[in-house]
């Protein structure tokens, strides 16, 4: 019911709205109001009250409270649930037990911290309270594990149109799924399956977006960046999640609906790492070679000085002179 | 200590093993020795006890229980570890939330009754107290997701070797896993795995073969079918599953090394629905054709009527007349 008195406070917002208006619309007491007023400045809401005018959202606080994500969202699923944690290991983790029992189609794990995220190939990632967007969405697609890894390029696509929906600046992706600014990652995507052979059981694909992050630990300061620290502005956290959200369903159906191609066109505009030479090192080896294309299925095709084609499953790409 | 003079017990059987050189052998007092011979009488086992004389095992407990299997295993690392349950919804589940934690490579979580045995694509699986071996493996393949599948088929090889090694049986396979005496299914596969999309975090091998089951429920009375329904004699769960374990662990190494292509000559060797007419149900539709080959990534390759071919990824075969 507090949602309810915060989303009729969102409505008028900047106007008051009084209390008789809140007791007829939601048919709750003014003392009920009263409290629900009191949990929600608790939260970091700042409510004006005024005796015989009414109460006023003076604004509300920079969290991913579900209330929040909920307000404006222009999804059908994705996004629908949120499972928000102030501080958590990983939302991957949480994303990954809460799928197994079932949780709906497009939950979202969200947390303000993380206090062991996780990127990329066992890497950690750097998720300081408050600053970035770490959250993990469940999908259950009805594929074969064999077609879900163009998930991650689609989430990757999908991030990129939001920040520059929402912040205006254009970030490139380096393949499979990074997004760079001047070079430096400023989104990481870890998408992690639960599949039999023949069908996926469920796909949460976790997202460490650096949205108002200042600083980073030293040894990641050369190739880390923020959307803060690039453009010197702050970026509504809240905001962002929503058009990322958006944007993720959005693609989901095209790709449900029509597979990869359409994807693979957009995720190749936004490419900075095709048509250039690129070193790629995988599980076992480092492969040279001159980033000729991105094939159907999203593995990387290399041309190799001997002038043969090699496909890339996976690997960490870097530009060669 | 009680597994130490079991294997003692079972080390001399049938003779007798005194008293005083078990105490010498394990460094433990002859008070010890006899509260670990009740134990083990708890636990099943028949063991005869002869003052001046000694102890001597009579026979061992028709269970799975963990050091029954790891007396007498034949292998590096699959089934070394073995988590035993009485009773357990499903070991695939159990075995799943264990490589979450990282147990080690090739552990082996083993029931004697399942109540909520899990099969492919959603289904159950029978399987009543003591009467098979209903098992999960898990392995810590250093692969992609794309190229996991094989090690289902690897699985169906490998468990029908055993059998036919332990029971003399020659069961046949039916695409991709599934085991078949006279058209019934006496053995069944379900491997899950948890992976990034580059990278496989572990994979779960699931088994359920129809050891000694001597009657079905109605609804399954058709399709299903046991060892000693097919044969008449009961066969030794203990050794059929030490069997199974070893012939994992060989293949799956030939299979790291090797690749595939080894495998899938021995699978097709054993498949009893190549070179002919079948009908394929999938996610979508029926498809019906002739079944002409594997391929290298486990695909059924299809000659339809229009003469073209087909690779399927899954589904459920039938024979068509």
């Amino acid at each position: 019911m507090k949602e309810q008195v915060l989303y009729l406070l969102k409505k008028f917002y900047p106007e008051f709205v009084s209390g008789e208006l809140i007791c007829r619309n939601l048919g709750i007491s003014r003392t009920a109001i009263w409290k629900h007023v009191q949990t929600l400045r608790a939260k970091g809401y700042g409510i004006a009250a005024l005796p015989h005018v009414g109460y006023q959202l003076l604004k509300a606080p920079d969290r991913l409270y579900p209330e929040e994500i909920n307000y404006g969202l222009k999804t059908d699923f994705v996004g629908r649930q949120v499972y928000y944690y102030e501080r958590t290991a990983s939302t991957n983790e949480i994303a990954g037990d809460l799928a197994g029992r079932g949780s709906p189609d497009g939950s979202l794990v969200v947390a303000e911290e993380q206090t062991g995220g996780r990127g990329r190939l066992g890497r950690g990632w750097f998720s300081p309270y408050g600053k970035g967007i770490w959250c993990s969405v469940i999908l259950y697609p009805p594929v074969n594990p064999v077609d879900a890894p163009p998930l991650t390029m689609l989430s990757a696509v999908a991030v990129a149109r939001a920040i520059q929906g929402v912040a205006g600046i254009k970030a490139g992706i380096k393949w499979p799924n990074d997004l760079l600014l001047e070079g430096k990652k400023v989104c990481g995507i870890l998408a992690e399956m639960n599949a039999e052979m023949e069908r996926v059981n469920y796909l949460v694909i976790g997202m460490g977006i650096n949205v108002n992050v200042e600083d980073f630990p030293e040894e990641i300061r050369d190739v880390a960046t923020s959307l803060k620290i690039y453009s010197g502005q702050s970026v509504s956290r809240v905001k962002l999640l929503q058009v990322v959200l958006k944007e993720i369903e959005q693609f989901y159906k095209v790709w449900l609906k029509h597979g990869f191609a359409p994807i693979r066109e957009a995720w190749k505009e936004m490419c900075v790492m095709l048509h250039r030479r690129v070193g790629v090192s995988g599980m076992k080896d480092v492969v040279e070679g001159w980033a000729e294309d991105v094939d159907e299925n999203g593995n990387l095709v290399l041309r190799l000085a001997d002038g043969s084609l090699r496909r890339l499953v996976a690997g960490e790409v870097s530009l060669r002179r």
